[in-house]
């Protein structure tokens, strides 16, 4: 009788490949069986990001799934797409999940964890998440001291951003995508737009750097963030 | 005429060595001289972090600070603390600045970035923070979807710490130290205690994670966070 396989969610980082941890490169060159996910009609991020860490003996499995799923929508979606890591699991084979940035920090990775974790020994390995490597690749110190740090997802509704951007010192608008216009009004209302920095696909070797207001709002990737850093001087 | 040297602050992430970034190692193993600080009268944690990979042919430069230091004293002790790095950066070498967790997440090393960035080519690695750690070792999905996350110094007067959990889907409590009797305090009024987990020394091999009722709040260390993950059932 096989004993089960092994279940290992690891943050590949957000781009850079020399941006993994060594843990994630062992368990990835070691793993007979590589899970990742990308959005539906494109290749995967988190798979590019390894690729050269990859051999040919590795079984790949790919599923697709819409990017940003409410959740009610992406559980029913699981539900399915779990069964063929299951079987490989069962199998007695271990798998590797890559997920981009970090596996726990808005992560589709959870959805994997609360369906095969009670049932097969899991772990997880942090990864290197767009909300360390933005402000670094910006040049900006972010955090610091007593201050309180907001990550507010673009998505929320105009008071609920407004109240929270005037009651934190640091912050970070993430999904920006088509809510980029309406989050730069605010910025501007609330005179933050002077202290707010844009970057997209931050550590990629497509990474840019605009200036909040050269921004075209209706060129906003998914991979994006306005940081807005600390106001200590030090 | 010697060329000056490049300036690297470096992650060195929660604890395990092994979660080190691969561009951290090649960096810290090339760096002819090595900067890192410690708390006063106490071993420089991240040098453990990092101490298999160092070789003795590296310089290392050791400062002393208080944890957790207000920033206008912190200023005139780094003003004095930046002089032993810079000497080595005008003669030509090479320094790497050891940072615990993420460098601009409220990192010391902030303080040579503003004193050293300027004169000197500076390259910051961003590095897994606690607070992907934490919800990791934990076992708790952190945050997903729409979900507001907020970072909170325990160090905050009580009002601003239950406005800011009342507003938030998700928090990090960091900073706990002697503050820990108080936010649980806060915690149980709000109806978060049963959601809240306790974590010390994430990813370190002295890793302890107690439930929140069995804290002994006058044995907190440096090293704890409170993390409410996310209330989305995945």
């Amino acid at each position: 009788m096989n004993s089960k396989g092994r279940l290992y969610g690891i943050g590949v980082g957000p781009g850079d490949p020399e941006l993994l941890t060594l843990k994630a490169l062992r368990l990835l060159r070691t793993a007979p069986v590589i899970a990742y996910q990308s959005a539906i009609d494109k290749d995967s991020i988190a798979r590019k990001i390894v690729s050269q860490y990859l051999s040919k003996n590795q079984v790949e499995v790919l599923f697709h799934l819409p990017r940003a799923l409410e959740p009610e929508k992406a559980k029913s979606i699981y539900d399915q797409e779990v069964e063929p890591i299951a079987e490989h699991l069962a199998a007695g084979r271990n798998v590797v999940v890559l997920c981009e940035g970090d596996p726990f920090f808005y992560g589709s990775f959870m959805y994997l964890f609360t369906r095969l974790s009670d049932e097969y020994q899991t772990e997880v390995v942090p990864g290197i998440s767009s909300l360390m490597a933005c402000p670094v690749s910006l040049g900006v110190p972010f955090t610091y001291y007593n201050d309180i740090l907001t990550v507010l997802p673009a998505t929320l509704p105009t008071e609920m951003l407004t109240s929270h951007l005037l009651a934190t010192d640091a912050a970070a608008i993430i999904k920006l995508g088509r809510h980029f216009g309406r989050v730069r009004d605010i910025l501007h209302q609330l005179g933050l737009a002077s202290r707010a920095k844009y970057i997209e696909r931050a550590t990629m070797t497509q990474q840019r750097i605009v200036p909040l207001d050269e921004v075209n709002p209706d060129d906003v990737p998914y991979f994006s963030m306005i940081v807005i850093p600390t106001k200590l001087k030090l």
